[in-house]
């Protein structure tokens, strides 16, 4: 297991983590700039953050920095209504692996969806089985055109209380069938994302972690798990205020081969979004030496 | 599978569901009136409103009312930080034992417990891993006593986000592997309580289920999740209101020959709480019948 506790080559930001400071929108090139003034290596963008700052703006901006992308945030939100829906979502799910291959990102990140219409509200069926099918086929066919460009997909599988609304990948286990029904021969086309934060209470995990093996272990993104939490999507803890075992965890993934960045992403509207993004980015690294 | 929609013979009321009326404390005796003057049959109490009521008074209303009980809330939370704190948890789950008991309750609720100190803020530690074993120990221990005196024990796997303070078994699988562990006979001292809404989410639900088959499917509840959800604890929907297709779940726990009542559990602190109880009873009736 590698030793973090000198120096932070192997952090990584997800600029979700540095969205906004003091409660402000803080755009993508500052957050690079943050990140690059601090030596940080790695970062790990949104799509939305991207858009709004200009993709071919970020694309330099990153080279110019010489930053790595530990991944793309995100594709996926594959479930739809209609043949109209599926289609739209494979269209966009096209264009971000077009970004990330642009970015130079090591991945695109799958949130794979659930429930059409859950996350505003309204679920338009509550057949969670039909999801899951309609996210295997959505990746499979993804997967067709990914790999045409060589860019991998990262299933990220979420916590069980996003099933309704953001993923219906709840466990690693779930996530490794389908990357064993679409990806047989292990190419690296298909793997997973480990995130502590969706996946440190599973009883399997450490089975799960060695089952997918390096070649399917294709980003670590770390936080932690608060008790009490406040809210269900945007109360995620820095590494070490919360109950996670993170070593514990990378040590089990590091075991297996897994060699890249470990990935700080931390939605938190009640604090760290309320502090100034510099003390934010010092924490990370701070935390990064000493709790991961 | 079992016709709801004419009566509801089959609902049993948790009484946590009716603990508040228009956000007062309703005591268990009115719970109990209120219940039985609706032709309710079952319900399911909580230990602290029967402490409140004092276990004579409350054992006497119950068999006066002719009420059944579909199971006591609750037994559990064997973790501790010494083995001080693991005989005084033992001493306690042998008298709810007891109480399930004098109750005529049909099982005893085992909600596991997880990380000592979690449920207050205050991780004692990190270590699920010690949890879990020492949940297997505690359930081991309690079942030589309550197979003594009869008292099948029910252990409710918990929705993985109470993994660190409330229950450190998160799916069917892992309650059915600690079934299988401590009672490999299925002698029926030993099963689940299948609360849909700590389950509904798991890929591998159907399949659990039937691995249970009768001998362990001790107890059914019911409500719903709703999107979004405010609240990790106190904000459980109504059936019908949410994404659960309860009845699809109940037609698999009714297929292993599940013939109990099914159990309406919802804590809401933000809706059904501030509501009139017999508006919320009514509502369960009602729903019972269209939607579960």
């Amino acid at each position: 297991m590698r030793d973090f506790s000198q120096d932070h080559r192997w952090l990584s930001i997800n600029t979700a983590t540095l969205r906004k400071s003091r409660g402000a929108d803080l755009p993508l090139p500052a957050i690079l700039d943050l990140c690059a003034q601090r030596g940080v290596r790695a970062v790990s963008p949104w799509r939305d953050q991207v858009a709004a700052a200009g993709l071919g703006n970020v694309a330099r901006l990153v080279r110019s920095h010489g930053l790595a992308l530990s991944g793309y945030c995100r594709g996926g939100m594959f479930p739809a209504v209609d043949a109209a829906g599926l289609e739209a979502a494979h269209d966009d799910n096209r264009r971000a692996v077009d970004e990330a291959r642009e970015l130079g990102a090591t991945c695109l990140v799958l949130v794979v969806g659930a429930l059409p219409g859950a996350l505003g509200g309204r679920a338009a069926h509550k057949d969670i089985g039909l999801a899951r099918t309609q996210v295997r086929d959505g990746i499979g066919r993804l997967l067709d055109y990914a790999r045409s460009v060589q860019m991998p997909l990262a299933i990220e599988p979420l916590h069980p209380m996003y099933a309704a609304d953001r993923a219906c990948v709840n466990t690693m286990e779930q996530a490794l069938d389908l990357c064993d029904e679409l990806d047989p021969s292990r190419s690296g086309a298909l793997g997973v994302a480990v995130d502590v934060y969706h996946v440190w209470w599973d009883p399997k995990l450490q089975a799960q972690i060695e089952r997918a093996g390096r070649e399917r272990l294709l980003a670590f993104h770390v936080c932690d798990w608060l008790t009490p939490t406040q809210d269900l999507l945007n109360d995620r803890g820095m590494m070490g205020d919360g109950v996670i075992d993170i070593p514990r965890i990378r040590g089990w993934v590091e075991s297996q081969g897994f060699a890249g960045y470990s990935e700080v992403e931390i939605f938190s509207t009640g604090n760290w979004w309320q502090r100034d993004a510099s003390e934010v980015l010092d924490t990370c690294i701070a935390r990064h030496r000493s709790a991961v």
